[in-house]
């Protein structure tokens, strides 16, 4: 697997992200190689993705055509106006995000108990409170609905991520919009002086 | 255009879903029909969408290749856990969310004026308070960042809209969810309450 823009130390960091969103956008296409792309639920366990769905419907359709998809996760967490650094031109205005993408071989995964474990990383990631009995393959209050999902397995042979927080910025740019972060103070802005910091080339 | 799922009345909710968000996901897919899912600030004008970027770089190259993309934005308005349904199965934990995907055609745009008019359009979106000279064409500071920018239409071919508030839920599981989304009382389940309410297919 190669990992562009992103050291492989940072590995805990993509998981750890994917962790904490609970939705991505999985790219299929079709036979005419027309691209769709479909938000989802998904988990990440173990440097794969898994989604659940019909059986019937346009993406399990594409999938048993083109195996190969696309899985990605973004987040954005800031809108960067452009007189942070420029008084003058539209110009830097720009959004600060992180993305995870991967690129991949869907697979249908078939076997029941699997399937329960899967969805069992589901409930654990999106109600990880509880609050319902054990999906278990040979519990018979489970055992036709499992039949009745769908669940895909992306393997990754490419995963790239993107932490996008102001890196190509000049001293003075850099001083500018974290000046501007700080007096704006926004809901999530706290949190983006932060991944400035963070990812600051010269921090590293 | 078709429009499925969705009905035409209910465009004007279409518009202003896209206005109140600031990125989606761009579908390509390339010569060999592999997909990639790329994030990315978006404008919907007059029906269609545009986006900005690097003329060099993986979505520009894969859309000369291949015109037909896919645009999708998605919002996800609340978790919603099995046993405010449910007492004892997994099965109805689900997410209520607002998506958006369009089909259709990829063209560049190239004529600077029209540039101009695209990226006004990002900045009267993203940066509406101002603060930056307004950008026209022949303006000499913006003229060859115009050049040096790629802006890329898209006209859709079809247009689905998916918003889903348990409108296929029975009368006491919606019963259920409505008093769990209450008392839960996190950040959007006001809101949430609030579209349920809105497209319940017993008010309609």
């Amino acid at each position: 697997m190669r990992r562009k823009e992103f050291k492989i130390e940072q590995e805990e960091e993509i998981r750890e992200f994917l962790q904490g969103m609970s939705f991505g956008f999985l790219g299929t296409s079709d036979e005419q190689g027309a691209p769709r792309v479909t938000p989802l639920n998904f988990v990440y366990d173990q440097g794969n993705f898994y989604f659940h769905g019909s059986h019937a419907g346009g993406k399990m359709e594409s999938i048993r055509q083109q195996k190969k998809v696309c899985f990605t996760v973004a987040d954005e967490y800031a809108l960067i106006p452009s007189y942070f650094s420029d008084p003058e031109l539209a110009c830097p205005a720009t959004a600060y995000f992180k993305s995870v993408t991967a690129y991949g071989q869907a697979e249908i995964v078939e076997d029941s108990n699997e399937k329960a474990a899967v969805l069992s990383l589901f409930m654990q990631k999106l109600q990880p409170q509880g609050g319902y009995a054990p999906i278990v393959a040979d519990d018979p209050r489970y055992r036709s609905r499992l039949k009745g999902v769908a669940v895909v397995r992306i393997v990754p042979e490419e995963l790239t991520a993107k932490f996008k927080f102001g890196q190509n910025l000049k001293e003075d740019e850099r001083a500018g919009v974290t000046r501007g972060l700080a007096e704006r103070n926004g809901e999530r802005d706290a949190e983006t002086l932060e991944m400035m910091k963070k990812y600051c080339p010269y921090h590293s």
